[in-house]
Formats: structure tokens, C-alpha cells, sequence
């Protein structure tokens, strides 16, 4: 774990560091001392480990819970530089698209593709954190929607550390196996009106956990719109009952 | 308006009471003085207006919001005497399911014949309560699941002082013109196993509703099974935002 900087803005501790040349941010209350809960956030497509939505949900969770919150660059984005395989699949997703494939389809076979790899990144970056003292070996959770859904469900599947999951606005395509095996508290984020995400595939994902209490919250919108705020209230409540 | 009786519990005031010979309660923080909010909550199928789910409600309602709450007796349930056509079309019904007919469409079409006699029988004990000092004319909310959500659909389309309504377990099939005309915000509760209302139906139903805000909350479990403690949370917050 290689420290690269460190600030602090309202009563949070912000470092961003890396593990084996994986970037990440780290933020924890400033001045904490033993062990706290952990929440990852995976950030959406296109976003990074420090984009907007990532850091206000960050320091929400800083402040509310006094817990530790890291994230962590997809490879392709934010400090990473561009993945040739990833890229190449990309493009040619892109043209298959155009030429009038099923966008949903290709989309979550390469998210699934993408996750073999971050998927072990990801274990890796909390296995380094919670060796600081200020975070330790405290339950965990994961927060992710949309990349961060087709990422997260193999990931919460993985890691046993993981003791709830918000997860929303993906699909059950490709990572169904995944999500079968998903057994702890999940709260799931639907658009109503995602145009990307059709419904019924939406409603197959929440259906598919395994989990004995998973709530369903949707909302209207698009894929893209901004989340309703008594959600991110709901989800701090959430990690409260179950972290 | 003729009071029938009063009683008082963990600081929570209840009065019976009847108008035009339909039973009713009324709770309000003991001692309270003053207008508040006030939130109608419509029993389910077989309870009554005192029934344990309707006073755990209750008590939650004035004991974290400070509103008043009314409960009233549905025709055919609680203090009121058998109602003979609802009787006799109930009875009709059954035997109609028994030789394979389809029960939500019966009940709901059923659930809709009683409604034009609730919704004017419901607004008339609005009126009254809000005569009370106690009560006044403050903004007005509504609860009500199953039955509660039958009766509750044409009730909140018809009634202009109801601000926020909370409704589920019901099946858009018989009033979805009713639904369609419903513009305050919604939360929507559906049981993912409810055996009873089709999961398809629920969800159209949530789609009917004209709310630009309006949230789903869907959770395991059958029709009548307990809905989870941290829905009611919800509710308590989603009035306290509305009301």
C-alpha cells in the first residue's frame, strides 16, 4: 500500500493511495482512532474513485456512521491508463451495438469480464486498509449501482467480509450465478423508467438473491437521473441496522 | 359526531366515536391541543378499526410524528353489523372462486363496489375530527394494505386533503382510474410472494399512479406475513416528510 496524498474537508480524512498499482481513496473521520465499519463504493461507468457521486455518498457515510469508505478506480478510469483488451472489447461492443445488437446483453458479458479482474483488486485493496488502525477488521459493506451493480454482484458474492449490499440499476444476464449465491441483507435501487436496464431484468436481479431480507426500492427516472435523497438516507439507515 | 368512550395508554389518548352510526377511533398525544397532522389508517380484510395492526400503527404515528390517527370500521367488519348485499355478493364470490373463477378479479371488483360507500362515509369522519381543537385542519395522510389499499385507491384519488398516501398489497385491476388520478406522493409496499395479488398486477398498479413521487418497496413474504420493522421506519419518515 503506497500513500500518494492526503486532505482533509469538512471532518474528513481523504488519502489516496495504491495497492500494486491499483489507485484508490480512502476517507475516515478525521482524528479516528481502532476499528470501524468499511463501506466500498463502486463508482458507475465513466466515473472514477473520486467523482462527485462517489465522494457525497463517501462523506455521508464519514459523517452518519463514523465509518471508514474506500473506492477504487475501474480499470479504464480515473489514474488508470486505458486497458487494450478492455478497450478493444469496448469498441467492437460499440460497433455491435450500432449495428444493432442488444446493448443490455453485451453490456453485462463485459462487465462480467471486467469484474475476473477486479473482483481480486478489489479483495486486495481491503485486505491493505483494514491494516491501518483507524479502520481495522470491522464488518463490511458495498454500495454500487449500474457498473457498480455488474462489478458488485461478483464481488459481494466473492467476499466474505461483506455483510450488506446496496446494489441497483443492472441486470441479472450476465452474473445471475453470482447473485444466486448472494445470501446477506441486499437493499436494490431500481430506475422505473431506465432506459438502458429494461424492467423485467431489473425485477429478475432482485429476484435472483439469495438473501432472506433484501428490499426492493424503485423510483421514477432514467438510468442516469439523479437518485431521490430520501434514498441515500434509507441506505445510511441500512448500513446502520446491518454493519 | 358521538364520542362512545376514551381511554389512555403510553401517552397516547383513544376515543371511540361514532357519525352517522359509523364506528370509528381517534388517537392523539395525551394533552395535546392544537392542529396537527392526521393520518387515516384503512384496516385490512377481516380486522377491524382497533385491530393490533392498525393500533401498533397508531401509537407509532402519534408517538414519533405527534399527528392524530383515525381508524374506522369498514361495512361488515369490527362494530358493524353484516352488511346484506356485501354479504350476499361476498358469499356469491366465494362460490365463484370455488368453481375456479379468478379471485383477485373478483375481489377487487368487489373492493370497488364497497368503496362508493366508504369513500363518502371516510370523508364525513374527516370532517368531523377535524372539527376538534385537538385535531383541526391540518395536512392529512393515508395508510392502508390489502383491503386498506382497495379502499384506499378511490379514497386518496377523491380527496383533496390527503397529501401522502401509503398503499400495497393490491392489484390495480379495478380501479385503475382511480389510481391513474392520484398525483400526491406514494410509497407502495408489495410482498414479492404475495400468493393472493399477482406480482404483475402490483407492479402495474405502481405504475398507474400519477405521483411524480412515488417509491416501491418490495420485500419476501406472503400476503398476510408481517411486513419487516424497518418498513414502518419508513412510513413514520416518508409522513414526517409529507405531512
Amino acid at each position: 500500500m503506497r500513500s500518494l496524498s492526503t486532505s482533509s474537508a469538512d471532518g474528513v480524512q481523504q488519502l489516496i493511495f495504491s495497492v500494486a498499482d491499483v489507485p484508490a481513496a480512502l476517507w475516515t473521520p478525521q482524528g479516528a482512532t481502532g476499528a470501524r465499519p468499511l463501506i466500498l463504493i463502486g463508482h458507475g461507468g465513466g466515473q472514477h474513485k473520486t467523482a462527485p457521486a462517489v465522494l457525497h455518498r463517501a462523506h455521508r457515510f464519514v459523517a452518519d456512521l463514523g465509518a471508514a469508505v474506500v473506492s477504487i478506480d475501474v480499470p479504464g478510469h480515473g489514474d488508470r491508463p486505458v486497458h487494450p483488451d478492455f478497450h478493444a472489447a469496448a469498441t467492437a461492443n460499440q460497433a455491435r451495438i450500432d449495428a444493432g445488437e442488444d446493448l443490455i446483453t453485451l453490456l453485462t458479458a463485459f462487465q462480467a469480464t471486467v469484474a475476473e479482474q477486479t473482483v481480486p483488486e478489489w479483495r486486495a485493496v481491503l485486505d491493505a486498509v483494514q491494516t491501518l488502525d483507524h479502520v481495522g477488521a470491522g464488518p463490511v459493506g458495498y454500495w454500487g449501482v449500474s457498473l457498480g451493480c455488474g462489478l458488485g454482484v461478483p464481488f459481494v458474492a466473492a467476499e466474505p467480509r461483506v455483510r450488506a449490499a446496496v446494489l441497483g440499476l443492472g441486470s441479472g444476464l450476465a452474473n445471475a450465478g453470482d447473485a444466486a449465491r448472494i445470501t446477506v441483507p441486499v437493499e436494490f435501487l431500481i430506475q422505473w423508467d431506465d432506459e438502458r436496464v429494461p424492467r423485467e431484468q431489473s425485477l429478475a436481479l432482485y429476484d435472483t438473491f439469495a438473501s432472506p431480507e433484501k428490499t426492493l426500492h424503485a423510483n421514477p427516472g432514467l438510468h442516469s437521473d439523479r437518485l431521490p435523497d430520501h434514498e441515500l438516507d434509507s441506505t445510511v439507515r441500512f448500513f446502520a441496522r446491518h454493519l
